[in-house]
């Protein structure tokens, strides 16, 4: 694929420099600049030695870049697209990694008349609940999806970013910004929240028996704290922009719950095993698509 | 410590079996027999090769055992107890993995009245989310903990239960049987409840959509697939035994989360914040005792 002469990261935290790791490990680019407004993430990148450059505002640097990545939260895009609006003054492809697509399409379409940004919304569905420059790897998005949902016509931008997704190993889906944040409130917002909910009912037992709930993890817990690892901010956005979606989905998953509940409470028990069977089922059908990740119960010694 | 002459596992599943090569690997005995309802079962193991003998009654073992391991979902246990008080003619000590107490002390002292038999209730925290004999492994237990909940003052069958689980590498804890259940409820019982259920919200979506919920699990999603991969017979039976403390902790639960929404709804960004921050430290506490696992996001090639 053509290369890319100089791309800017914005937000250079876990995805921000898996993201600038990758294009420079795949060749697509040999200059990767990077732009956090926290001191110590430049630091850190410059200890790292994974960017070309890095900085705490736009305005510090003195070229242009013909790709943007913006991978901050989904409250700061508001801002950026502000900034990048007065910056750019060639022809710039932009595209994100933000977990809602309509509300990023609104903030952009709202902010800029700037003609030479073309901005394609992009999702790659990869993370891990690290924070930080220092979590970031490359491989990170080998075998996953990236959603994209673009908003108006421009075959050549499209096919640009596409490539730029492919090459550093993900497959491309294209799908509607109001039907990505559906189905991403299913399978990321909600357990996402609800794992922040269990956790949070937990920390409010009884001290002597949050103890021992921390304790005795192992046994299923855990698996929830591991989402539960996530950054506060990105989250805490994403609520905020995908609400309707996620407020249906709270709404369909209360009212299951409340049936196991009710199953439960009156020794229903062919009702539950008939239920569980089925979410066996479903847990079959991503591992033989190749979505499951892998765990590994054993602890890894330092 | 003091070998088993011989000793009899009664569920050669994925906990079963496990315990049976832990305790070949770590020369606890040298005589390992199996018991299970299941034809296919016992002929997987005698395929692993992981049995001295086989059997799906026990009434076709003509030898008498030391020690008997109990690994079978909690519904079986009134049966098996009633089984064993006839078959028992020698000392024998009794154990057992489930993960209720309380229902299983009442069993136990319900059904016998054998006084050869000592029972010492066990619950090992591991586990995995596979079913079967073949996916059992002899480090299951390493660095893991064990909750003995004695009911009667017996310091020698304690101390050789004790031992027995420390020998395959895990901590002793000692716990009331009803404070046991609670805390399990907690940190076990309520997490898979809640997997299940989010599986099953899942399943009831738009064909069309539940497709997409599948292939896009790895934002979230997955990690409570996994949980929901557990066999549905065994999780039925702690549902039923364990009901006060679940829908004690489902309630605290629910009305946890409908703080959140409430929040989400008036856009309470603040709330949602401090409580994430909250739950990210419990992960860190975790990560810091070294009951976290490990989570590979990654794909293994096969």
């Amino acid at each position: 694929m053509k290369k890319f002469n100089s791309v800017l990261i914005i937000g250079m935290g876990l995805i921000g420099s898996s993201i600038s790791r990758a294009l420079i490990e795949n060749h697509i680019t040999n200059n990767i600049y990077g732009l956090d407004c926290d001191e110590n993430v430049i630091q850190k990148c410059k200890n790292l030695n994974i960017l070309t450059k890095g900085e705490t505002e736009l305005n510090k640097f003195d070229i242009q870049f013909d790709l943007i990545v913006i991978c901050t939260p989904l409250s700061s895009y508001k801002n950026i697209f502000n900034s990048l609006a007065e910056f750019v003054l060639q022809p710039t492809l932009v595209t994100d990694v933000g977990s809602t697509k309509m509300s990023t399409i609104k903030d952009f379409t709202n902010v800029t008349n700037n003609k030479y940004m073309t901005f394609i919304p992009s999702h790659p569905i990869a993370g891990l609940e690290k924070t930080g420059p220092e979590h970031g790897f490359s491989k990170l998005f080998n075998d996953r999806y990236c959603i994209l949902t673009p908003f108006e016509k421009n075959d050549d931008a499209l096919n640009r970013i596409s490539e730029m997704w492919k090459s550093i190993g993900m497959s491309i889906e294209m799908m509607e910004p109001d039907r990505h944040d559906r189905v991403l409130a299913m399978t990321s917002h909600i357990p996402q929240l609800i794992a922040f909910s269990v956790v949070g009912t937990a920390t409010e037992l009884e001290s002597h028996m949050r103890e021992e709930v921390i304790k005795y993890s192992a046994a299923g817990f855990r698996d929830f704290t591991r989402l539960a690892g996530s950054d506060a901010i990105m989250w805490r956005d994403v609520y905020d922009k995908n609400k309707d979606a996620v407020l249906e989905m709270l709404g369909r998953f209360s009212e299951d719950l409340s049936t196991y509940q009710k199953a439960i409470r009156n020794g229903d028990l062919e009702f539950l095993q008939n239920k569980f069977n089925q979410s066996k089922k479903i847990r079959k059908e991503i591992e033989d698509i190749g979505q499951a990740g892998s765990f590994d119960p054993t602890e890894k010694k330092n």
